[in-house]
């Protein structure tokens, strides 16, 4: 046998794990035949959508031969008049994971160094390991509360970016105000902040809950997405505000003709909608009150959340993965968060009435065997 | 004034220059009011796309605050089908330019060498530039070919890629069977070999064009779109079929969640309608002859295509340049490629008849001015 010589990736990309996709909802149903289907483990808006989305993308189709605006002008436009921000200050790409690879390849090399927690966004970490950067990952608080002392003693003079998300995925934890304004003040001018605001609208009503747009500085960018309030996930679309210079550079790298003409019509029509948002965020809110009545009553451990999912916290990794096998026999599909530093937790999305109905249906079904 | 610190971006990124949109329709009806406009700039599929689309993009819609199959089951398995290939030796991304890049992830390193052509698709330029990858770029032949004694002359021991496309763009030029067979025997086997066939459809039918399909190595990545001939551009989707090592390792880099759900169910509907296909394709042979003809008459140089575009030669840049803008302001929007490395070019996508005639009509029109 002969050794042939292939074409090599270099080690940074060798040490990456590559996804594993989890299983379909028809993948689900084939193998364990439940009565029910509760798609509850990506925080996607379990009311779907406005109506307002449908006509726009049938308008949008009309032209879908053509390359979309490569600059998303129009929507761009509205996203800058509801932020007080101008045009140029914004950039929009598809989805949030989009924009943290945008922001991983316009700001950081191999041997980059970044600063996060060891528990939020496996997206950041994966983007960062891409570049081979590498992530000093502080330990969140035992609140599952990022760590502003400790990140901010973790920063030196090799640090180009810090990552948080307010409110945090997958904990629903959040940096108050006093606390982002320290991490906000501390963090030197020429380190790059990613504020990951992926559930801001779900978090902005909350009283001490910072926007970040209020303590904008020019080193900050503030990430947000239509993948989840605004329930567009399958078009994949999300933006991002900062300085005009910052977003200059960042034009460099995104892809041309990124996001696609249908999301940035359904975006536009979405953003539109306040009506359909606030149902949404309602829904999430009355199923997070009846969830913690649950959960106190059950005396099981989880955390009080701002975004649209609750983490709970079990004995061990073990358990967290027999509850959520088991559950997915029942029908009821959870996530798992190890691949973001969180074994012994699996994330909960809320989701209608008969879908929570049906969670808790199947928790007591289950927790006998597995909980006890 | 004091001097701010900011963030700063490595000098290879700071080297690139930042994309500059083109007017859209909207904004060149506004500013010179033309009759007619005719969008011959982008290589779009004139005659849209297939009636199949719309109702396969209504039923995803119905999901569509689901995220996206990872994995893109369905296409896969299709695209697997008819190209006798298994499933896991195709990934599905977000187009062409998205495959692209995700190649530049996963191989290049910071200094990095590539080689390809001074002429070529300037979405590889760009990426590999994100990259920091330096490139060789070897001057075509006099017949606007890739020269492919002189790529396999340049590529040493640093050489980790080779770039070609098939037919090229936007030359519309191509290898024939023995330049493409001298091609692959010479890349080393370590050296990744692209195969962009984004005009793959257009180019099937001409005897002695080489399906890179046919030369398969395991070095080798070939990349094809439903941009061009399957009229969905405006969703950004994409394949490409390689050894499954190789895709392993892609699909490290690929980001979770492209392509869009709407895109996998268009891409989907759109490849199983091959009279749509071939009427698209059966318009810009027809549109090919008929300019080649007008051209012949006219004594305007160019080069034959098989393609869905023709280049055509001027003088030098200025005339390019003025010949470009005249024809805008009569509605009819031509790419000028100098960042394809062709200044005193202008590509011309093939269109209707009625956008021909257009095209047609403006150039007489402007011609006396601009190119004589």
């Amino acid at each position: 046998m002969t050794l042939q010589k292939k074409p090599s990736v270099p080690s940074h990309i060798q040490k990456l794990t590559p996804y594993v996709a989890g299983k379909t909802i028809a993948e689900v149903k084939e193998t364990y035949k439940p009565k029910q289907i509760s798609k509850l483990a990506s925080n996607e808006n379990r009311l779907g959508f406005s109506p307002a989305v449908s006509e726009a993308v049938k308008d949008a189709l009309k032209e879908i031969q053509d390359y979309p605006d490569p600059i998303a002008r129009k929507l761009k436009q509205a996203i800058a008049e509801k932020n007080a921000v101008t045009p140029n200050e914004v950039l929009v790409a598809a989805g949030s994971e989009s924009i943290i690879s945008i922001l991983c390849r316009t700001f950081l090399e191999k041997e980059s160094e970044c600063v996060t927690a060891d528990a939020t966004f496996v997206g950041f970490f994966v983007q960062a390991g891409v570049m081979g950067a590498t992530i000093k990952k502080v330990p969140v608080t035992d609140r599952y509360k990022f760590d502003v002392d400790g990140m901010l003693a973790a920063i030196d003079e090799n640090t180009k970016m810090v990552y948080i998300a307010n409110p945090n995925n997958p904990t629903g934890t959040y940096l108050d105000k006093e606390e982002f304004q320290k991490l906000v003040d501390g963090v030197p001018d020429d380190v790059l902040l990613m504020a990951d605001e992926a559930y801001f609208e779900f978090a902005k009503g909350v009283d001490d809950y910072p926007q970040a747009l209020d303590y904008r500085t020019d080193n900050m960018v503030i990430l947000r997405t239509f993948s989840k309030a605004y329930g567009l996930a399958g078009f994949r679309i999300g933006y991002c505000i900062a300085n005009e210079e910052l977003i200059t550079q960042m034009m460099k790298t995104k892809l041309t003709f990124e996001p696609t003409a249908t999301a940035q019509a359904a975006a536009l029509a979405a953003y539109g909608d306040d009506e359909f948002l606030q149902k949404g965020i309602d829904v999430v809110e009355g199923g997070k009150k009846d969830l913690y009545r649950f959960f106190d009553e059950q005396k099981v451990e989880y955390m009080p959340s701002i975004s649209n999912s609750v983490m709970m916290i079990l004995e061990n990794e073990q358990k967290a993965v027999d509850f959520t096998q088991a559950m997915l026999e029942e029908g009821v599909i959870l996530r798992r968060i190890n691949a973001f530093g969180l074994p012994n937790c699996v994330r909960i999305t809320i989701g209608l009435d008969n879908e929570m109905q049906h969670f808790k249906e199947s928790f007591l079904k289950v927790k006998e065997e597995i909980l006890v």
